[in-house]
């Protein structure tokens, strides 16, 4: 490359690289690569290679989960709408995913040539503007509008917390515009301010209701822990000295060991103690709330609006008065600063304990999920990162202990079954440096889905614990609706031989994880003992085929169906 | 169900019904499960309960081709979202296929309730809206509009041959309307009539160029063979007694043992003998074209628009001259019947001869291209239907000799990696009632996105026969580009392990396919007694899982490779 000059696919990679990206995910298509060429080449990025494009679109996102952004690539029309369910689900969960898509020749967009991965029609925009609808901000790159482009775009990632549409003409990536590497600055990333007056009003506003409350509790959820913005909530928190509970979403957030730390709250699906806090309280501080069926026990949330200020993204609110572009990430650090000394009281609350498991006896040596998630903690190290699949794993996971340091992912909001097992790769691949290790639990029904991303976790010599919990069907449906209809069994597979069917030992497979237990488990002892070979093999890749007696499912589970049921009756009602 | 009334559900069972679908595809949801209800208890349909949405989408596809229409079920954001992929290809390739999405409940979507499967918004319409652009018309069913909205789409999916859009929620399945079943009339299928003077002036202008010509030949393409058309198609061959010639897209359309039939034309990849008799013509007669780069040899069809007429469904093209809305299912019976009997003269050209294979002595024993598609019609009976994957296969059949009755199905315009797998099964759904064997052709790397789904071919007992060209990575990416790169190469698995991983045997699958041959053949002599198995054990399934040469390919794929080259080079000097 000349010097003074720079080729649009390597400025945006460089771009990626500055924010934290050190993989990117995806699949090769032939309007791609040339991209991928740079990529190859690009030091310090590597290629993802996943088995398909959803899959990385889930890869995508548990990497932006750990490291702030992620990206994928993928090809034209196939590629990006086999993708885009998992981009909408990063939309909707607001984690900050660039989704580079491969296009084709400007000079055939240009003429309307009927091509490959086209409808046919000539139009080359029309999947674009599909993606309008789940990405906060969109760019076709050109030779003109290359860096001005990418820069909006991956500011708009970042400042917003949602995914972004790169459309890259295959012609492109190599192309050198005058630029001078070395004169490239850091993209501007402040928020902007909020407005003056309303900020103070609301600053004000809230002081006087703390000053006036007894009893303030703090409810962390689901956009607190996004956005860098955990760490201003952790300030705030410990500076206030008040209590804190989190919601599923937030689930991780605060560390459960912390002094404050106070449980989790889902409505009914809160422990009862937890339960008589929240709503003894007299002023609720709720930050970053998504108050989604599955986040709130099935809308069993019975938080007076007259004693709940919102903390938001774009808005706060007091009561019922609404401080429209009052950003948290603003107001909350100017309220911990003038947080009033005389209310600050030293926390001196009990520890948070975890309920005892209540086992029936009946249940003997089976690994029941009552037994599971009590005795699952035990195997986790700090510093890991949980990965729990939509469905009887993301509920049982809810009032499981979490040790410290311990990240949880979730899609409570979007479920997108089978996402776990995607996002466990991208998780994976993110915390390597810091050797967190991935737990990923997830259902046998959602793994039929995304299967052959096993492959992917064995090519990059991961060390993730993946335990599959075999209960012969969908179970959390099974719970909804049908549990003796034959739309909710599955085929039964030989799950715990997947490491040897996606190539394990194969000397084509050069480079490839260590696999250490890879069988079924259908007794507590089994499990425990697999559990204890797993913690002791730290290099090694696991899969730990959990056998569960079918119809057994996490109490919060039955009790956020049992909600839903509840609220949508007296919807009903309401409006007939 | 009271008489004189008809649930929602069980209306628009009845309806697909009758028109020919008697499985529907799909993945269950909790907002499509009092739907699934109604599939399980109706007489006469099946439910498809696939791995993922994708494979089910590739799957009613699949099934559409063989049987005129095709349905698949998912659920709300999450289901549709990943099916949507394969809808766009029905669309694309102009396959009617019925995507029926559960949908929250009609009070939920009224109050805007934060539910999961949404993007956290209260927006209920934003998929139905992406939908927009890959359906060809879309409905949200509620209890007053369901008879006439269900009837109305319907009717588009076939007339105008694509893919259709059904929002259902999820509490309307079970609604009981006030509609006598026996009272439900036929739907209204019939064509609208072509506009009577440029019906009229398009017919003349047609038959005097036809007397005006010594030699004129057909090109029977991909809408010729979809729509009832191909019957009208044949029709009119067999009456003018023309020399025929099928592109990529129509493979198999006609019969190539009829002795009209010349070969299979796509410019610079055709025989050297097709290009001559095609170019030679002073008539072209083109049904249905889609001139899109792989149907077309890269964009190397020479024909030349003042001796070509063009016959589509929504115009007719003479030289230059359009005659628009001037649909070809009408005229081409009318010209059939108008065809001037003294132009007529039986033809008595030599019958169609597939090239003899070309094989190089240095390859020994090896199972390259050029032996294999010589090779493997030997081992297809009459009647079977070809599932042709996106890559190396589909150029691999072009040229490859179609024993009689046998129906390809490939996806050269859409060209979705993995589509072969889901309408492989969707296809073998379709054609057993008529004992129609299913040989599907696919690349290990197509493979890996969707192998998920050998595990429904096992469920549904059937007898595919898969043969799996593994080639060691994406064969047809390296000879486009980057030959050496690390992005084409992919991990390699036990393929010929599928049956087992995919649960072959297991005491829990009750009712499951008998599996004959699976394992590798690496030599000619191990793939034709393997072969000799399959053909014999015609109520078995097998996996012949193939070993190639890595960089070994068919020759028209080369040709189509360079082809595309020189166009996109001829493309960028034009617009310089």
């Amino acid at each position: 490359m000349s010097s003074g000059k720079i080729t649009i696919g390597t400025y945006l990679l460089r771009r990626l690289k500055s924010l934290g990206i050190d993989i990117i995910f995806g699949v090769p298509g032939d309007y791609n690569l040339p991209f991928l060429d740079e990529i190859e080449d690009f030091e310090g990025i590597q290629w993802g290679n996943n088995c398909n494009e959803l899959n990385a679109a889930y890869a995508a996102d548990g990497y932006a989960r750990i490291r702030g952004i992620g990206a994928i690539v993928t090809t034209f029309g196939v590629g990006e709408l086999s993708a885009i369910n998992g981009i909408a689900g990063s939309f909707a969960e607001m984690i900050p995913v660039v989704h580079i898509v491969g296009t084709p020749p400007t000079a055939s967009q240009a003429s309307g040539a009927i091509l490959h991965h086209t409808l046919g029609n000539g139009d080359f925009r029309v999947f674009q503007n599909m993606y309008k609808e789940v990405t906060i901000a969109q760019a076709s790159l050109t030779k003109i509008n290359a860096v001005e482009e990418i820069d909006r775009v991956l500011t708009e990632c970042l400042l917003k917390g949602r995914p972004v549409y790169i459309g890259f003409p295959v012609d492109l990536s190599d192309y050198e515009m005058d630029v001078n590497p070395s004169s490239i600055k850091p993209l501007n990333l402040s928020i902007p301010r909020n407005p003056k007056d309303e900020h103070q009003a609301a600053l004000e506003t809230i002081i006087e209701h703390a000053k006036k409350s007894q009893n303030i509790v703090v409810i962390v959820d689901a956009c607190a822990i996004r956005h860098e913005m955990i760490k201003k909530v952790f300030t705030f928190i410990e500076r206030t000295q008040l209590p804190v509970y989190v919601t599923p979403m937030a689930k991780g957030g605060i560390d459960e060991n912390h002094p404050q730390f106070r449980g989790v709250f889902a409505g009914n699906c809160s422990t009862e103690q937890v339960q008589k806090e929240v709503y003894d309280a007299d002023l609720i501080l709720s930050i970053g709330s998504m108050n989604s069926d599955f986040n709130t026990g099935g809308f069993t949330y019975r938080l007076s609006k007259k004693r709940t200020i919102e903390f938001h993204t774009y808005h706060t609110k007091i009561f019922h008065a609404i401080y429209d572009k009052v950003d948290m990430r603003q107001l909350l650090p100017d309220l911990t600063e003038q947080w009033p000394a005389d209310i600050i009281h030293k926390y001196n609350g009990k520890p948070y304990q975890v309920e005892k498991p209540n086992l029936d006896p009946k249940t003997q040596n089976e690994i029941v999920h009552e037994y599971f998630w009590h005795k699952l903690p035990e195997f986790i190290p700090e510093n890991s990162i949980v990965v729990a699949e939509t469905g009887t794993s993301e509920f049982g996971v809810f009032n499981m202990h979490a040790p410290k340091g311990v990240t949880f992912l979730t899609q409570i909001l979007w479920g997108s079954i089978g996402y776990s097992v995607g996002a466990a790769l991208g998780a994976a691949l993110a915390g390597k440096n810091d050797n967190r290790r991935i737990y990923l639990i997830v259902g046998d029904g959602s793994f039929q889905l995304v299967c052959q991303e096993i492959s992917t976790m064995l090519r990059f010599k991961t060390n993730i614990v993946i335990l599959l919990l075999n209960n012969d069907g969908y179970t959390i449906e099974k719970l909804i609706h049908g549990p003796d209809r034959a739309y909710n069994n599955i085929q039964m597979w030989r799950y715990h031989k997947s490491f040897e069917y996606f190539g394990d030992g194969l000397k084509q497979n050069r480079e490839q994880a260590t696999t250490g237990f890879a069988g079924q488990v259908k007794t507590r002892e089994e499990f425990e003992k697999a559990m204890a070979q797993v913690v002791k093999e730290t290099n090694k890749i696991h899969f730990v085929e959990v056998i569960m007696p079918s119809m057994d499912a996490p109490k919060s589970l039955v009790l956020t169906i049992e909600g839903t049921r509840e609220y949508k009756k007296r919807e009903r009602q309401t409006q007939e």
